[in-house]
């Protein structure tokens, strides 16, 4: 047998092994329900993830909520594109900036309880399913939201709807609450050469 | 002074101080260019934060180019979304499936070849402004394209145009040549608990 053809010959022997794992577990993998998905960490992607997740859904004629805690300088790429859709996402943009911007505790949490009363709005609406909470995370983190009732209105939601939670410093007990969490850590970032934020990369 | 009172006041001295070192930041980041966006690791998140890029890119009105390297089972939630939008993203999807469902190394590698060749084509178009290429990073970890051929062919293209490559197993030269890479680790997963992957979270 010649070099190559043995090695395609391994490769599929692996390659049968591994779908032999592979659909056992999607054979076990039987439940269907609504998922808390939380997207941590100090690296890019947290965000933009759950504005995958809302193409996803919409690609599937699902409807989608999202909440933005925190508004950027500039109106995001993502704002912009998915207002396009008004009755397939109800949209949401809360916060008033980064906490540094406003340099005001007492604002940033009166901000972040206005936007928890939306948010709970969402979650008790059944035919929306998918609702992204985007930089709950630092709203939980700085203590402008209590944790236990934020868990209580999310546990609360209809049995199918998704919820994806963003930001970093997730607290642990959001963590353990949901079903999927990625820690996206920073490996490289260019804003750290000196490269500004780009437009359709970061914004 | 009440202690609440007190926080408030540390809090405004903290966030003052932040947004000088964030400003001082910013001001240094000047330069602007197409970044080469890496996104790897076993967690959620790498291919559906490249889509969501996608919406970003849509939002600020630049076209883009997707190429599927794998396809899945069923037809992701994000191909049905954004073949909404013909005039904007040019959506090619090339695979056949996982390498565990072909179990055929040879077909695996000529399919690779070709969507590289389509792949080449959105790098070579000047009114592309993001490139997606979805799961490059596995047909690279199998050898089914050449590293050196691949890097070469992303480092000619236009001066702002935006790359973005996900899944598992990044090269290290593609991550030495990446001006930002995020590893989406896995904390939690649902699929793991038996739970079924679904529409709108998991394609």
């Amino acid at each position: 047998m010649s070099e190559s053809a043995d090695r395609d010959a391994r490769h599929k022997a692996r390659m049968a092994r591994k779908k032999a794992i592979v659909d056992e577990k999607i054979a076990q993998a039987t439940d269907e329900y609504g998922l808390l998905l939380v997207h941590t960490g100090n690296g890019k992607g947290k965000s933009s993830s759950a504005f995958g997740m809302v193409a996803r859904a919409l690609g599937h004629g699902m409807k989608v909520g999202v909440v933005q805690f925190i508004k950027g300088a500039a109106t995001s790429g993502e704002e912009l594109f998915f207002r396009r859709f008004p009755e397939e996402v109800r949209y949401h943009v809360m916060g008033e900036g980064y906490t540094w911007e406003t340099q005001d505790r007492q604002r940033d949490i009166e901000k972040a309880r206005q936007a928890w009363v939306v948010a709970t709005e969402l979650l008790s609406d059944p035919d929306i399913g998918l609702v992204v909470l985007d930089e709950l995370n630092i709203a939980l983190k700085h203590g402008y939201l209590e944790l236990d009732q934020v868990l209580a209105d999310i546990a609360a939601r209809p049995l199918y709807q998704h919820v994806v939670a963003t930001g970093r410093g997730a607290p642990p007990g959001l963590v353990e609450a949901a079903d999927t969490v990625t820690e996206m850590a920073l490996v490289k970032h260019a804003f750290k050469a000196g490269v500004k934020a780009q437009k359709g990369v970061e914004f």
